[in-house]
């Protein structure tokens, strides 16, 4: 360690390097909390008050936080534009747009591309329906991988170590229809892997249901789940097809380079 | 500065502070070079190696970056979820979605939201039409302000001081309708603040057209330009309208709260 390491002095839980320090402010910024102020950032981060504003400062000048209003911060746009070099949004995304694109105007309901992230499903893109405001689903923010059509997909194409460790992290209920029994929620997984799709009833939200179908790599590893979101009061088999249609069409579009793909 | 900050030496370009080493590691990746070696980052920042390699193992560990194949590194997912909480992805990104979606049903082409981010213009979102592969467009990459529909949309709301110095920075041809004529220009500009599109004739790429309308924010500022992209075979002054509305669905869409949108 250096003296430039320690010299602030800092909360327990505060990272001991710079770099570290530095990524503590950025994560400080999430989806319940997009736009913070400096008091906020030396609370989340545990950071000295003195190193924080200097971290903010350098972060500001290159771009990765911008300053909104007096003393607020969030996000910069070019932290935006080096976040979208990642695979998840340059590739997966791009390759599922199209047919869920096409999904959400045949349905006309929203649609949703999700991924495994530790122990959560993760939206990394969100269409509309025509009726927009059903679902309050937003790109970048995560729920249980238990309790959703998508979040069961990628469940169920984990290894069993892996959706032991999420049997043993317990089951919340998070709506009348969310599967709280390990048991019940095994065989359900099962069923995924046979049929190909997931058919979700008021697991995550009162009324709402889903359709979901895994998009997998060129490799055969299932990458992602696309679904769509459907009123608890619809039928769900007929969107089965459409929704394996478009995740089908992703998974091709996965395999091929973009300037070929149809 | 602190040894920290010395001890590595370094080429005379590297920055000298360990954050601005950390964040000159990340922007070593762009658009062209989405995936680097160590050796490439190296290259690219002129850090030690040994520098590098520490940083690189920081940012895997935090999930800043990740590695793929053997000592291979891309942008990982815990940025990319970062990145979508800046206000462009966050916030104009939400709100342009549905009305670029309703675009690109009914006129069945590309639709690019874009961002005027320093000399250039920015794409945040691209939406596919029913032929993908007319045009090369991605998220994240960026092009002259002066050589496309909604660079220029985006031009004809800047500052002039704005104007006369890109101008000032040359007009290069790109395509045979790019104007490279700095009085051209001038007008075209003042034509699109008249009448509140823009009409682009193969300015950036032979063969293909585009109609563009400006974003405002609540407080009546340009944020952005919603275009279409034809063929350059097609009548442009047809889909005027229906860009326009797109734009101004996007626009009202901004001012109001996203729970509370139609």
């Amino acid at each position: 360690m250096t003296s430039a390491e320690v010299d602030d002095g800092g909360a327990d839980e505060a990272p001991r390097s710079v770099l570290g320090r530095a990524l503590a402010v950025l994560a400080a910024f999430t989806d319940a909390s997009p736009e913070l102020a400096l008091a906020d950032i030396v609370t989340l981060t545990g950071l000295p008050p003195a190193t924080a504003h200097r971290i903010v400062a350098e972060l500001v000048a290159w771009g990765a936080l911008e300053r909104v209003g007096r003393g607020r911060y969030r996000i910069g746009l070019r932290l935006w534009r080096i976040g979208a070099l990642a695979p998840t949004a340059r590739t997966l995304r791009e390759a599922a747009l199209a047919p869920m694109q096409d999904l959400a105007a045949v349905t006309g309901h929203v649609v949703h591309l999700v991924v495994l992230d530790g122990y959560r499903a993760l939206f990394v893109e969100r269409l509309a329906g025509r009726e927009d405001h059903t679902v309050r689903s937003r790109v970048g923010r995560d729920m249980p991988l238990h309790a959703s059509g998508p979040g069961k997909v990628l469940l169920a194409h984990s290894p069993a170590a892996f959706v032991e460790e999420i049997l043993g992290r317990g089951l919340p209920r998070l709506a009348p229809g969310t599967i709280t029994d390990p048991a019940t929620l095994r065989a359900a997984l099962a069923d995924i892997r046979r049929t190909g799709h997931c058919l979700s009833h008021e697991e995550m939200t009162a009324g709402v249901s889903s359709v979901a179908a895994p998009v997998t790599a060129a490799d055969g590893r299932v990458v992602a789940a696309l679904a769509v979101v459907v009123p608890a009061t619809d039928p769900l088999p007929p969107y089965v097809p459409a929704v394996q249609v478009a995740a089908a069409t992703a998974s091709r579009r996965l395999g091929v380079r973009p300037q070929d793909r149809a």
